[in-house]
């Protein structure tokens, strides 16, 4: 009897174990794509110049944070205003937005590194970039950017 | 006799998962005092001038990725000469480099990204700085940084 109850809790994890470990690996597709939506979600929005619609992106809360050169913007609501400031403000423009290079790497079951490059095509013809390393969380209101590092070619 | 045995794998389960969330929550700080220690054994060696033992921080594989402005590099052996060069070419200085605002975040078992602001002091006394973002996984060999954003204050 007692051996059988041991037996049987034994079956019963490896069981658990295999099918954590298989939902695991077919999550990392679907979660790719997720991720893959949110940055092209930004793109159009940026493109639209709608930079709260851009902002959706971002893990809505005073936590988020955004390095670029040696300044932190912490929080959504500053990092919206630092954007508005940086792009929107008196003879500034968005000019258009492309990702390119993008690596995610899905990291346990609720996070994630995505590496990539951006551009910026101004009116004149200009263009700006850089590359960008962000830290995505999986929260109840789906993917979102929880950190932002961005860097600009010098 | 079969609910016996359903309700001691039921039972076997519950502390099987209890056990492994407190060790998820216990091993947050052994996981943190690691990584510390990496970062204060890079601070180390880099002010001995010893950047190969400054690289024993690093991923020791051709997929490590090192950003910095607009500049990638690819692999261990290629972060190491941009160091070289950078750091130790002619009429170059390492200077001092500390590390501070330093914020370890371990996501998941694995998993860690790491945000912190770098400062290089140098002979004639100017400083240069800026911020990282270091993405860490736990290696066999220990925890090591797998990509490095590196930003340089304007």
């Amino acid at each position: 009897m007692r051996r059988y109850g041991i037996m049987l809790v034994a079956a019963s994890c490896l069981i658990l174990t295999k099918n954590a470990l298989l939902r695991a690996e077919a999550d990392d597709s679907p979660a790719k794509k997720a991720i893959q939506q949110v940055l092209d979600d930004q793109q159009t929005a940026w493109n639209k110049g709608d930079l709260e619609e851009f902002m959706v992106g971002y893990w809505k809360s005073d936590d988020l944070s955004f390095y670029s050169g040696g300044d932190k913007t912490k929080g959504w609501q500053a990092t919206l205003e630092r954007y508005q400031k940086k792009y929107q403000g008196e003879g500034k423009e968005m000019g258009t937005l492309s990702f390119s290079e993008l690596e995610i790497s899905v990291a346990g079951a609720d996070n994630a590194v995505v590496r990539g490059r951006w551009q910026l095509k101004l009116k004149d013809g200009k263009t700006m970039g850089g590359l960008y390393t962000l830290w995505l969380r999986k929260l109840p209101e789906g993917w979102r950017i929880v950190h932002d590092h961005t860097s600009k070619a010098d």
